[in-house]
């Protein structure tokens, strides 16, 4: 009889919120088109626009920043232009500069072509090197225009925080403008756009309990804004067309009210969650590496190496055991890849690295059976080596597809 | 109190559908990455891949032909672009081509500028000129690229059939590209790509009773393809990443299925349903202007005007009756705008017109109440006249959105 079932994968997606679940299932027939005048359309209307009001709020902001894509991949790609609009005047940027371990979403650049992207690199402790980023805006040649920065809040495959306020300050301090993927952030560090500095921040509704197909580029101000990505019926105030996706919207705006309410309450538990957890491991295991774990980390992600097993095979293995979990190796287009994050923090990345990440319902009884089944799979390693397990073989069949988050 | 609703906008939008409400509710705790290798990720990629066949065999294809979108307007962006690939070796088109009634999703042109879009005329009976269509490619200066033309199977206000399968040969035999939007057509008429000689298919959720935030693009082979809109992870096979919207996609194929199995019916009782509503539109107003009429229309669709009666005031007037319907007048970004579908079809535009568009769940008592509605609403007209509505005033409160689909 295979495993009951045990979710730690968090940061790739997470289940519904009860109270997105909830409000999905009341709106579910609410079917008008957003963008109808008749009654129809003005509820759907309104349903969208208090969901974006509580989005709004979980960044600490008005209504009237956000704008709705389809999930935060879309809002990155609507961000990241060289193309922008200060009211109806025309402004270019002129270069992309992303930290190393950006998310794919952020790393392909956008509109960007690859000569305009530079890669600003992170220290051996997983964090965005602000004296290199400095020196690069020093160099910058703004007669091709003003400089665009791209720091994710937090990085989804280690959990460090990087430092976004002390980056803004450099960018502004050169006339740039700072774009930052704050999908790994929102419903486990408080949000609050001004404080961070950033002039446009990036949320996942999956992320957070909301439902896919859902996301927000949610801007500082509105006088400056990016080329629309998806031109149309001019929905979204002209920044984004087509037919809003209402029903994941209103789940998206309760998860978001809900990972405000609960922030302080589900960092204590998925705190006291994570070190019961790690305790546990470095117990069954010794010499277990945890990346990052000297540095400010979210509460709920693990990153971690099992010297001598690969992280797909170990992946596999915790999945036989009834544990999801991620193999830290990023892959794109069904491709097996190192982790660009591991690599980027001058790590060996031929092993690669497992992320467990926590979430809201995660329980005291859900760590002890990963404990458990952690110890299993790191004995297994000491007694019959990487060989017990043809992980080329597997890999071929089974992981076909892009790790994503 | 306010009269019970009756909506009759399907062509804006739908109400779900009962096989997509219900394969929605079924799925609803499916919540696993489908690009994760895990047993949860697994779950949800099994599910999207069962849609994605439904949605292929709407329109006669295999499921590998199908790229799943946020919806059709992200759909014909993605397609619309200069930039493709045949294989690894990137093939540039010249200029886009598109018929003068498309949707605003085409009409804007996604990635082709302004100077390479092309207005294809249509004559007087709301058809495309597939003379004029001849006459351009005629004249396209292949050294620029090759044309790419675009023109919907059927038009959303209108109802008008387009002879897209004359204007494939056209385009083919000219060596182009030909993308067309069928949106309209599905669950309508009877569709193969192959038949049509379309090379890409735009198709959306939510007209054909699926949840909104889902569309795709279907090409005739998969040789040929764009040049991705969304990077990231590179989902989709590459060709449009962001995780995939699971949820709106197990639903978009039910209701595929759904339109599938039930065509022939539904084009029965809606066609019946419609020669009803004529019948009693024409009874209770002779002067009634039926646009369209004598050519050949997907049977859901009148689009009419009244002798006297501003589309606009006429749209609210039956909202205060309880009728749920459009004005034919596309607007964007909250502007209220002439009908471009009338301009182009020589009419005069400056009444306007409204769309009653019927659905698969209309009833002759529906009818019935439209037909009273209307009859109301057309003699008022007679009587009291313009004035007795101030729909400027109105229309500066009420209509503050754009019209879709």
């Amino acid at each position: 009889m295979a495993p009951p079932r045990l979710y730690l994968d968090w940061n790739a997606t997470a289940p519904l919120h009860p109270a997105a679940r909830a409000a999905i299932m009341r709106a579910i027939d609410v079917f008008g088109n957003p963008n109808s005048v008749h009654g129809e359309g003005r509820a759907a209307r309104a349903a969208i626009e208090g969901a974006r009001r509580k989005v709004a709020a979980l960044v600490g902001t008005d209504a009237g920043s956000v704008v709705f894509t389809s999930g935060a991949t879309e809002a990155a790609n609507l961000a990241l232009t060289p193309d922008f609009r200060m009211g109806r005047t025309p402004l270019r940027l002129g270069q992309l500069y992303f930290s190393a371990i950006e998310h794919p979403a952020v790393r392909e650049g956008g509109r960007f072509t690859r000569e305009k992207m530079t890669e600003i690199p992170v220290t051996e402790a997983g964090v965005v090197d602000l004296d290199a980023l400095s020196r690069l805006l020093d160099a910058h040649d703004k007669a091709a225009g003003l400089p665009m920065v791209a720091v994710m809040l937090v990085n989804n495959e280690t959990g460090i925080v990087q430092p976004v306020e002390a980056a803004a300050k450099i960018v502004h301090a050169h006339g740039g403008l700072f774009v930052v993927d704050a999908v790994q952030a929102a419903g486990r560090i408080a949000l609050d756009i001004e404080k961070i500095g950033a002039d446009f921040l990036i949320v996942s509704s999956h992320k957070i309990g909301g439902p896919k197909g859902a996301g927000a580029l949610i801007a500082r101000g509105e006088a400056l804004m990016p080329k629309p990505l998806i031109q149309g019926g001019g929905q979204e105030r002209g920044h984004r067309s087509g037919t809003q996706n209402s029903l994941a919207l209103i789940g998206f705006g309760a998860a978001a009210e809900a990972a405000s309410d609960e922030l302080e309450a589900r960092n204590t538990t998925i705190g006291a969650l994570r070190e019961r957890l790690e305790a546990g491991m470095r117990e069954a295991a010794a010499d277990v590496v945890i990346h990052g774990e000297g540095g400010e980390r979210v509460t709920n992600t693990i990153f971690f190496t099992l010297p001598g097993l690969k992280a797909e095979t170990g992946q596999i293995a915790f999945d036989l055991e009834g544990v999801a979990l991620s193999a830290g190796s990023a892959c794109s287009s069904g491709r097996l890849g190192e982790s660009h994050v591991l690599t980027a923090m001058g790590r060996d990345a031929k092993l690669g690295a497992l992320r467990i990440s926590l979430g809201f319902s995660t329980t005291e009884e859900d760590i002890d059976r990963a404990i458990a089944a952690f110890a299993k799979i790191a004995n297994r390693r000491r007694s019959a080596g990487e060989a017990a397990c043809p992980v080329s073989k597997l890999a071929e069949t089974q992981i076909s597809a892009c790790q994503s988050g």
